[in-house]
């Protein structure tokens, strides 16, 4: 019985992501959905892509978190239009809550809408809300056994964003494991090794998403 | 109507986690429900619990995760009773998931049972198992906006783990602030820094829980 309504939920879920991805395609913007567990760097991410795209893209952003308005104020200090969404207990975004804030964002003169989901490796990959594509960032900190324990988001990713290699001298994660852990999930996963800290990597990162925004 | 959906669900849960709360008390075996994101430490934690204690107390463990049995391994090395549950897509221990292996581990043998949750700072507090106490981990590696972004995790503990202590003069986390906002949170929260990699501050950790085992 419990299986019945978690699928009836992905129906609808689907039906209204389509309709999200028909107002998207008609504005004419790519849509990017960020996932990750919590503390991974997503919202640090993000600041560094607007910082590096901002004069060739014109970027917005969605801020999915159960609680607060952190992430939407890091946001608006850069002067990007943003919209906070609080889901309560929704461990995830869904298609219906971005259905709800669409209209509110200048999509038909933006290039690229990043949609930071809430922190969650399970369930934000099981709900489409439209995108393009999806991406993850893994913080290195969390350990080399995150792909073969959370199979979806892997799975569900075109990019892998390796965070916080700065630690690399301090902990014993075994990043080779990840790559082929995830790469075995996904063959077409593209991989990114960066430091939101020192900034290390994440021209390879903003580069190859800035080539996908122009396609 | 999703609203009522999952009150549905918690009702029935509640119901079943109190027939399991039944069957710890007349075996005398003390739960702990053990939380955090992916990647925290919470296998770690346990590791060092049960080489800390299990010359006191007998211990079993049950293990979440949507997928592998990685983490049952390293229970078993240690020649502890586990059983390993694997969730599929479903990113939380439920009660009725606890029900169906109660009767697979000699609980009537046993002082204290850990569960370890699937990782999550979400939804895995909201689902009652039958557990004594709940107690969470947070990796400092996460950064300092924790509390207030995934509050009910922090209201349902007993006990929050700061994990990783280590890498303190790597990262930029405030550990003040997080343990500021977890106690404005939940008042009478019981707060540890622990490295589960150079072992400092587990001593204190195992003392406050065997004290409680013993009540």
């Amino acid at each position: 019985m419990k299986i019945k309504v978690v699928s009836k939920i992905l129906e609808a879920n689907d039906r209204i992501a389509s309709e999200n991805r028909k107002k998207f395609d008609e504005a004419d913007v790519f849509v990017m959905n960020l996932m990750s567990a919590p503390g991974a760097g997503k919202t640090s991410l993000i600041e560094h892509t607007i910082k590096t795209l901002r004069n060739n893209l014109k970027i917005g952003v969605i801020e999915g978190d159960i609680a607060g308005t952190d992430d939407a104020q890091r946001i608006e200090a850069l002067g990007i239009p943003v919209i906070q969404i609080n889901t309560g207990s929704a461990c995830h975004l869904d298609a219906n809550m971005i259905n709800e804030v669409i209209d509110d964002l200048p999509i038909k003169n933006l290039d690229l809408l990043i949609v930071e989901n809430v922190g969650n490796l399970v369930c934000p990959a099981e709900f489409k809300i439209g995108e393009d594509m999806k991406c993850m960032i893994l913080s290195i900190a969390e350990g080399d056994d995150k792909p073969l324990k959370y199979p979806l988001m892997f799975q569900e990713s075109s990019a892998l964003v390796l965070n916080k290699i700065d630690l690399m001298p301090y902990i014993d994660t075994d990043i080779e494991k990840i790559k082929r852990d995830s790469l075995s999930l996904n063959p077409s996963l593209k991989i990114f090794g960066v430091s939101c800290k020192t900034g290390e990597g994440l021209d390879r990162w903003t580069a190859w998403l800035e080539t996908l925004v122009h396609k």
